[in-house]
């Protein structure tokens, strides 16, 4: 059998993403996790916060099987271009920002890891530095050629997936096509059951307006899109319901009785979800043939090098890797 | 000084106003709260729910001064055009709806009530009816002569304001205009000091676009209406934090620290107003010359005449009508 072995990438260089691993190091680990970051970057984060962090340097040709002891970190020593200040951004270490997430996502593929788990990237400065950059849900999409990708976030007692992430709100009506909600619907409907071990789970999905649209009169998508759609697949024998208006959706009865919320963009969904799983969020990449889990926040600059900070949402990141991986052996 | 007096209309004759106002009767108010509706309807309502209800009659010309006493309603008589069945809509009833509506907004313009409180109307039976009906909300504001109506839901710790209510989504967008975020945002200052007695009012504005549409690369409306817009308010005095990204606004430590939330759109901000204050949120319209609260919920057809329902929405529409009306005197 293989070891389970994960890649953690620390994101943004002057944000909380190598605090967050300092802190992590802290404790042992159950398996191997390999952070891919500059390893100078790391000592003085660890320096700057003052704790303790012995780093062993790794790199793909010599990668451990046993698991992180305390106070330590594997580390493949990925070079940052200019050295990193905690709280100021800087458009040159944009490209070791992706390097870093290729060489987990690569590893992914070539079964180097079983999963990789993601710190917050800054996507203003790596677009400032010229390369389109909408997100590492997208770029992985891109490395691992998958035809579509679905971003779900996760907390106690909800999990949330949405048809559209990282659009401006007006382009979202004229992305909610017929295509567009099949393909996601099966791709939640098929990791659920894969990755997660659900028998026929249940979704719920919301409508795209106002009160799921009032029978056409706040807008015809359910209508003319949505509601066929879920009927086609409840045909193939999906247990779908809806789609309901989202603000009856997230009642603690309808939670209860369902196994995911499809919402149709950013913010129907992830507001109610952050809200009720505050500190302790987790977002899956549903749809890559790698596993792919991350914290739910952002680079927090201004907390870069202070310590103010909660691990919350990486160790239920980590945590949430550990456990589909193991159900995938 | 005028005595306190509450006008109630119990919206769609065939879903569960009627019933919630049974339920209310059994209780005793501590004001005169007068139901406007056809008499039959809430005699028959009782009888069905098996619940004793004596009836006393009143009329704009002969108001009650005394609380309404327990196992009682006062009730301003106002005929159905057809006898009313539970669960069944029926569009030769929908004038009756906007007459109770009129006879109630009205009434608060001309003295007779201090304020109303409404329980669910359904608009797709009003508009299959041929009446053009977006909602109490808008219905009230034409009857008021209000230039701008705000629409506020409210529960324990959180109140969310709307800048936009019921728009088809791919609508929102455009309707996100400098002069809508000023007067609505106006409104909702003026009201949260006016009518809720909060000195320096601190609202948080959510974005438009997903993570306030992060420095223009997720859409620009922060950065060309919203944000210019918040900063000339904060020049007269207004304490407006934002715009921030809606999935991050609704943290236990941004509530603690602020009277409202303001959402640019519904879905925005009412799923998770109705997800925290499941069965106890009010809907409170502000901006008008009068004060009205509502319900949260909508006629729930298939629950009217079993019993089955919750009337905590209504309990803390009335409390909130008291208590506004109280500290308004």
């Amino acid at each position: 059998m293989m070891t389970l072995r994960f890649a953690l990438t620390p994101g943004e260089p002057a944000g909380i993403g190598p605090d967050l691993c300092v802190f992590l190091a802290q404790e042992a680990q159950p398996y191997p996790v390999i952070v891919i970051s500059d390893t100078e970057l790391l000592k003085q984060r660890a320096q700057q916060l003052d704790l303790p962090l012995n780093i062993i340097e790794v790199n793909p040709d010599n990668l451990p099987e046993l698991p992180s002891p305390e106070q330590s970190l594997y580390v493949w020593h990925t070079p940052l271009y200019e050295p990193a200040v905690a709280g100021q951004l800087n458009t040159a270490n944009a490209p070791y920002v992706l390097e870093t997430l290729t060489r987990a996502g690569q590893g992914c593929i070539d079964g180097l890891f079983s999963a990789m788990i993601t710190a917050p990237a800054h996507k203003g400065v790596i677009n400032q530095a010229g390369v389109p950059f909408s997100g590492h849900t997208e770029f992985l999409q891109e490395l691992t050629h998958s035809p579509q990708v679905v971003m779900m976030l996760a907390t106690h007692g909800l999990r949330v997936a949405l048809v559209t992430t990282h659009l401006p709100l007006r382009e979202v009506a004229d992305a909610i096509t017929t295509e567009r909600i099949e393909s996601v619907t099966r791709i939640l409907h098929h990791d659920l059951s894969r990755k997660f071990g659900i028998k026929n789970p249940r979704i719920i999905v919301c409508g795209l307006n106002p009160h799921a649209g009032e029978d056409g009169h706040l807008g015809r998508e359910e209508l003319d899109i949505i509601a066929p759609t879920l009927e086609r697949l409840r045909k193939e024998g999906m247990d779908l319901v809806g789609p309901l208006p989202a603000d009856s959706v997230f009642t603690p009865n309808n939670l209860k009785q369902c196994d995911a919320v499809l919402a149709m963009y950013h913010d129907q969904g992830l507001p109610v979800l952050k809200h009720k799983g505050f500190g302790s969020a987790v977002n899956i990449s549903l749809g890559m043939p790698i596993i792919r889990t991350s914290v739910d926040h952002g680079t927090a600059l201004d907390l870069a090098g202070t310590g103010e900070i909660d691990t919350g949402s990486l160790q239920i990141a980590l945590v949430t890797a550990y456990q589909i991986a193991a159900a995938n052996v």
